[in-house]
Parts: C-alpha cells; sequence; structure tokens
C-alpha cells in the first residue's frame, strides 16, 4: 500500500502506509497468505514473553462464516462481509509461568495485532480492526473462556476498489490523519493538550 | 538489527528481527532520532482513530531523570539506567468525541508501542518494554490523571555490546522464541493448548 500521508519526521514506508480500507475484492486469500498474517503477529513482544495473543478465525467458505459475520453489527457488516477471512482475537489473562494476572494482557495483544496489520499492508491485503461487534455473543458462539478477554475482530481481504464500496463508505475510504506529535509526546510529566 | 529467528512462514525482516536488547552503549540519542520513534508510534490505528497513546519521557541528561530511574525496579534498574532516554506510556480511557469509556484503548496503545518498537529496530536503537516498575508511583511522581492508564516503561538507547551486560544478563541476551502457530491460531473456535 502506498498513501499520500507525510510524517514530522522520517520513518519506514511499511509503518507509515498502513492504513484501514473498507474495499475488499472478492478474491479469497491462500492459507499460506493467511497464515503469514499470523506468522507476524506471533513475533511480537510481550511482558514474559507470555505471547497471550489468540487468533480464532473464519474463512468465507467454511462452515463457521455466518456465525463470524453474524458477530458484527450492521455497519461492519454491510462491508466486512466481503473479507475472505474475519479473526476474533482474544488475550489470555494470566501469565503461563505462574497463573499470576498479567497487567498487559491487552497491550501486548495489540502490539501482534499491529504486525499482523504492518504485514498485511505490505501484501496489498486489508487488515481491518473492529470494535464494532457483539462483545458476549463471541464469547458465547465461540467458546471463549473466561481467562481469556475478547480484543477486536479482523477483516482480512484482498485490496478491493473504492468505487464498488457503498456511498456513504466511498467518501470515508481514505488514510486518516493523526494528531501532532505535540499532542502526544510530553517531557518530564504529564501535560494535558 | 538482524537475528537467527527462521519464521515458519516468510514475513518482513523488520516485523522478524525485532526484539529486545538489554546492552545499551553510552551514546546519546539525537532529537531527531526519538522524535522519530514517536512519530511511528503515531501512525498506529485504533478504534475511531482516538488515538489514545500518550509518551511521556526524560532523557539521561535532563532534570528529569533521577525520578524516572527511581520508577523501575531493581533488576530493570540494572541495565536501563544507561538508556539514553526513559519513556512512560500511558493511554487515555475514553474516547476524544463523546466522553465514553474505551474498551481498546490498552489494545490500541500496544499497537503504537510496537510501531515504535519496530522503528527503533530497523535503526539499531534498543527498546526494551518493562512491567517491571511501580505504577502508582509513576502515576503520581508524573502526574498523570485518573482518566489515563499507565501501560508500560520503554528504555531507548543505541545498542551495546553484550560483553558489558552484567553476567547474569549476558546469558539471556538473545533473541527469545515463540509459541507455535498452532498454539495460536484456531478455526472456527476457541480451542485449548
Amino acid at each position: 500500500m502506498k498513501t499520500s500521508r507525510i510524517p514530522t519526521h522520517k520513518i519506514n514506508e511499511l509503518i507509515l502506509n498502513r492504513w484501514s480500507p473498507r474495499a475488499l475484492s472478492e478474491e479469497k486469500l491462500s492459507n499460506e497468505e493467511l497464515m503469514s498474517l499470523f506468522e507476524a503477529a506471533r513475533w511480537a513482544p510481550s511482558s514474559y514473553n507470555n505471547q497471550p495473543w489468540r487468533f480464532i478465525y473464519a474463512t468465507r467458505d467454511s462452515q463457521f462464516w455466518n456465525t463470524f459475520v453474524s458477530l458484527m453489527g450492521e455497519f461492519n457488516q454491510s462491508w466486512a462481509k466481503n473479507a475472505a477471512a474475519l479473526v476474533v482475537l482474544v488475550s489470555k489473562k494470566t501469565f503461563d509461568h505462574n497463573g499470576e494476572p498479567s497487567v498487559t494482557h491487552s497491550f501486548d495483544a495489540g502490539a501482534a495485532w499491529e504486525n499482523l496489520a504492518i504485514e498485511a499492508a505490505s501484501r496489498n491485503i486489508v487488515a481491518h480492526g473492529m470494535q464494532g461487534f457483539d462483545y458476549e455473543k463471541a464469547r458465547t458462539e465461540l467458546g471463549i473462556p473466561e481467562g481469556y478477554n475478547v480484543e477486536i475482530m479482523i477483516a482480512l481481504g484482498k485490496l478491493g476498489n473504492k468505487e464498488d464500496l457503498p456511498e456513504m463508505l466511498k467518501e470515508r475510504e481514505a488514510p486518516s490523519d493523526r494528531k501532532t506529535l505535540d499532542q502526544i509526546v510530553m517531557e518530564g510529566s504529564f501535560k494535558s493538550e
């Protein structure tokens, strides 16, 4: 992927140009492509290398597909139903080595997600994270135990054509901007915006 | 950075070779280098593009340095005191646009952290995340308001020489391995390991 974003400071293009399109082609992802995305997630850092992230997925041609689609809200269904795969990302709330609660399980899962998103963008694969789904239904329908936290859903698929999106989504189909560095970086102590 | 890690599936080298060294040289980071790391973090995805991440930092030559060092536990102080900069990463718990609680603020901050870590690794800069510090002391000393969650500390600096580490840390100074894909990826529903 390539965007017209201009960074304040020069950074890796892979990071700068990752964004979250909704336009999905109808192409499948090969198993190799899908597994490469999880492979990228796999190498993220985590507290005590606990790797709390777990990826539960369904491909469009599978018996599980309709269940995964039904978890999403109407808005996300309107475009993500065209995904090649849907993923529910959950995180283990305790450490493997001693069973104690982890304070960073969600944070660590976020790092794994970003690896997946960057790897996807570098392959012109859409990886769009979603919060607009039924967290409790996901837990019940996918049998997610209490010891795991439901984090986000992810729609995956080959990048499609913006023109094929519904009118309302067409306008929003562009890389978003960000707060300035001044707004997110503070020296010495916390400062309000 | 370059490691001897072998991925199960081919992925971007930047992602595969990022790891968390503790060997820090005594060199400073230029302001440009430091800001480039935050710049990378800046472009991470987040729910509603809320960008909940805030980075509070101190460089070694600043008046804030001793305070930041004092937040860490003894183990992390033993090596991270040689960092060029220390960072406390916090996340805003509510959405800017409506003040409602966000369920993904920690997760989103984790994505920003991974961008920073990847950018650092690509520059042979150490970015080592830490959970071993006093979260409550960080809140008090840095004046972090209740509406923000303390996530992790990060030690930043130029990559140093493994041989200069204390004996105990020397042995641990190597890229860590990961669970297999089978252990973190599940089709259709949650499966226990």
